[in-house]
């Protein structure tokens, strides 16, 4: 299909096509003359792809091009692919190795991490960002061990098992495999976040009231 | 205290201190002569409020400012000052209520609301928040129905009931029950999130295995 009709299909304008393709997260199309390029099916689906990312996932341009070189590099195993999508979504948290409290706080992370029995990258810099939640929840007075945490730990897994990688069929081209569990790891994540903020609206509407104290 | 001491017990620089002082996020303390100002145990609070919605919410100073001029509005309910953390957590997203595809998505949120009994202002931007997840999972082929995302509305739910807002004591002072009710918001959402990010790295390793494709 001609660039028009790949805009038509994916609902992207063309300049925003051009954008991607200056940028390097749309591959070429086929050149079919000196001003012509042919697109395909597998243009259709980058672009859902990058608009995910981008849309619902917040990736800056950056970390989209990252994830989809990890997409497109097929020498990368599956596990590869989604930990580059894991630690593009993350957010950079510095860890304070010479503060004591922080320290405590990692530890604490590590124990709940091997207590679940979950297999976890030694360096996975998810476990300085869990180890923040621990550390802030206990600067505050809330519960702060991994104890308190398990309830969020074991609503997760049952999630990701039960409704997302869980449920992955593996009898597709590798491309379509990987696309689907990055980007359903990202909008799922989106999903339970907006669920749960809703979820607190309704709790608080109930128990507060919609107005007085 | 002085902020010399209002620094070491809050492990808040003193120049940070005395940003958050000019940009109005924490109260002046009270000014004991010219150049001597007293601080107490709300200033240390207030502190810890701020941290943890910069660190761990990752909001901007303009949101926070906003959080913090409702926790300290006592004419607000507590079910306002909350709305008012969640809508400064929640990303915009643009409605489009021109495409169809836009308006079946709202539709479908709206329905899975109401299908959960859940109290939700009708004007409440989550709500268009979730059509944008819906909308961006039927583009991508994956499972849309507010029957899909119902798991995720449930274990949501049962979190914030069971060791949120449903567990929060109501007989200490306003300020500090709402405070508590603000940053639990912020970072058991940053808690659910990383777990739940673990939990895909430990299903994709058993999965798909640590190296190979």
């Amino acid at each position: 299909m001609r660039i028009s009709q790949l805009s038509a299909v994916s609902g992207v304008p063309i300049p925003t096509i051009k954008y991607y393709l200056r940028e390097g997260l749309l591959p070429a199309g086929e050149q079919t003359s000196a001003t012509r390029a042919e697109y395909g099916e597998r243009h259709v689906r980058r672009l859902r792809l990058i608009r995910a990312l981008l849309e619902v996932g917040r990736l800056p341009i950056a970390a989209i091009r990252k994830v989809l070189a990890a997409v497109d590099d097929e020498t990368l195993s599956m596990h590869l692919v989604l930990g580059t999508a894991h630690y593009a979504l993350a957010p950079a948290v510095e860890p304070h190795p010479d503060d004591e409290a922080w320290r405590e706080a990692r530890s604490e992370a590590d124990r709940l991490i091997a207590e679940l029995g979950w297999r976890i990258d030694a360096q996975a810099p998810t476990r300085d960002e869990l180890a923040q939640v621990i550390l802030t929840l206990s600067r505050l007075g809330m519960p702060a061990t991994g104890e308190a945490l398990r309830p969020y730990a074991e609503a997760a897994m049952e999630l990701v098992m039960e409704h997302e990688i869980g449920t992955i069929s593996l009898d597709r081209t590798r491309e379509e495999a990987v696309e689907t569990l990055v980007v359903g790891t990202v909008v799922h994540g989106r999903a339970l976040d907006v669920l749960r903020r809703l979820a607190q609206e309704s709790t608080s509407a109930q128990l507060f009231g919609i107005s007085g104290t």
